[in-house]
């Protein structure tokens, strides 16, 4: 349980790499339903620059938050993502990892005394060390309630 | 094929509805690793506002972005998204719909002359009409190619 | 490992029972692509018939074959179906069981010597003992080969 | 929306191509139950003619009719399919597509005057233009209602 | 429905192969949240013995239970398992069946006139024939009920 | 990175919660090709003690050690479990807890001076805190490395 008074700005956090496998691809057309050829159809993928199926940008970022979702926080609250952008193609049996540093700590517009923002920058690297994808993730954190005196 | 001279500011698409299941959230759990008890714990559930288990926020990003994603335009390609906004819990048995809007139009920076950028807002409604995650999604898209005269 | 002298006509088989789930309407969903409202849409299925989401026909068509996919018979190979029938609909919930027949054997008109040609009539029925798809498999089938005397 | 008035005979669809992966006959095998070694054990299918796993034929048919559900029809409702066949193996790699044609329209037997018949023919092709199964896939349309006058 | 008076020691089971694909390991991966980089990773996999990623040993174990489920019997019921060993990775493409002996047939301690204990001893085999998993299988198994006289 | 030395006897730990869905044991059947009607068939259960569908027991085993699965720790290596048991059912809906403890550390028999062997006692409590499933998981642990001096 980490309070806003305990993030650090310029800390950061790596994850473990994966593979994104044919099979993850397959799935995430199943589960959002986009189906597009960019994504489904080998042959015509040889037409496209890079000559291969690319994973969805979708994929990519669901599995980059996933991977550095660690330890639950029960002070911290998810509520969104800024500048999401899709850098580099990932193909199949690419390896990624994420890693991520904290790269703003704001009081809260409406509710300074009890609520922080803080803003965790994450990039996403394929297994030649590129950047595939890179997104601000932003965190509404509680503050350590004072104690009573 | 639509290129960058066809978007019209103002239009709008609407996807058909789609229901969250339980189903959807396992698998998504099971795509990006993520099973915080808040998605995956009916007990603990009880304890969040809602009383219930929410799907994850990239799950309803990802439906969302596949459920508008009608006919393919090989013109378009997809950038990125910008203030992606998790608004309102989704839970199991929701019903959500997208709908979308052309927003902005503009030359793209380096290469005014053969790409535009296109911006389109999208909102998630659920079934009692209340937004449930909003963004923009980027797109850029090819201009049509001056014939030679 | 049956041949085509022992297929006896009027011969049953009978499948356990099977429950037909949301999780099942999601993953068929995700397999064909087909995200129609009437499998998906738990409001927009208010306003059919029956009031709720319906099972795709290739869904209940393919497990019926698997539900009867019991031993291995080297000798048969299936190659196709004939008047498949979506007689009811099969909502989440309902528990199918499939029984089947063998109606028809017959020569195979080009290779009469070596192979025979089997018709089972398969029907699949809900927990109300309503069918709701009914339709003919058919099999190729090795007679079994002469003795050399 | 499209009534029956508005089929033409003769009329034609094609969809987008797509890749059968070997995530796809698992996911096909755990929908249906069916684990023939044919489909899952590759030792086993060096035995068999083209020497590898090959899909099941419920996967292609269902995978055929996804590729091809395009824009919903309110008026048209899928009754069943005739002389389906397995024409040749499927193998992981392989990439089909799903053409189809209108071959006949007739009118409802019992209810003339609000239904017409459709048959639609439909061929799944590999790769190399290899037509790999066939079916007539049948449906009901609703007549455009008359006018009062 | 076979009573505890109709198993016999030293009686054997094989089963149909299977091969353990890189969906498989993926879907188990989002089964049971273990996405460690042995399993998820090839790059971290090139550093292993043996240089790939490995197969979850729950996977292999489960795979092989279900491997050998044929025929339903109503008067057994599984219990646990004695003794598993996870003796060689299974790697991605790796083909294993199990096989299967019963080692010990006694009575119920508690209730030796109703109920017989069966001990099978399951092996499963790579490609190669060699014994990846080994584990005993324990059954509660039903006495034949004595007739009234 | 623990070494052996830092394993200590009677040290604990404890799992977040997870429900146990119908969608989980649809995927398990999926997985494993175990489609027996006490998960299946929602009817047939209904004459079980219980009256409902049973989660497989090896789902339950794989998410168990799913849910203790958490830092990767490059010293240690799953290599089997002992006296797995399945002590009560678990249904749809029971939300699952696994909580070990180490209760055995050993000398490794054949190699003592550089591993050892840990037992780790799980156990799996529904939300009734009665256990459902419990089971030895053996470990083998690199000592620490002996400095040279």
């Amino acid at each position: 349980m980490t309070y806003f008074e305990e993030y650090e700005l310029g800390s950061t956090r790596q994850s473990h790499g994966r593979t994104v496998t044919e099979a993850d691809i397959v799935l995430h057309a199943g589960q959002t339903g986009d189906f597009y050829p960019h994504h489904m159809d080998a042959e015509f993928a040889k037409t496209l620059p890079g000559g291969q199926r690319m994973a969805h940008g979708t994929l990519i970022l669901s599995m980059s938050v996933g991977m550095l979702a660690g330890e639950v926080n029960d002070q911290a609250m998810s509520y969104g993502y800024d500048r999401v952008r899709f850098i580099r193609p990932v193909h199949i049996g690419d390896t990624i990892t994420s890693r991520s540093e904290i790269v703003a700590l704001r009081d809260h517009a409406k509710r300074p005394e009890s609520l922080g923002l803080a803003e965790e920058k994450v990039e996403v690297l394929n297994q030649r060390g590129e950047v595939v994808i890179a997104f601000v993730h932003l965190y509404l954190v509680n503050r350590r309630p004072r104690s009573l005196s």
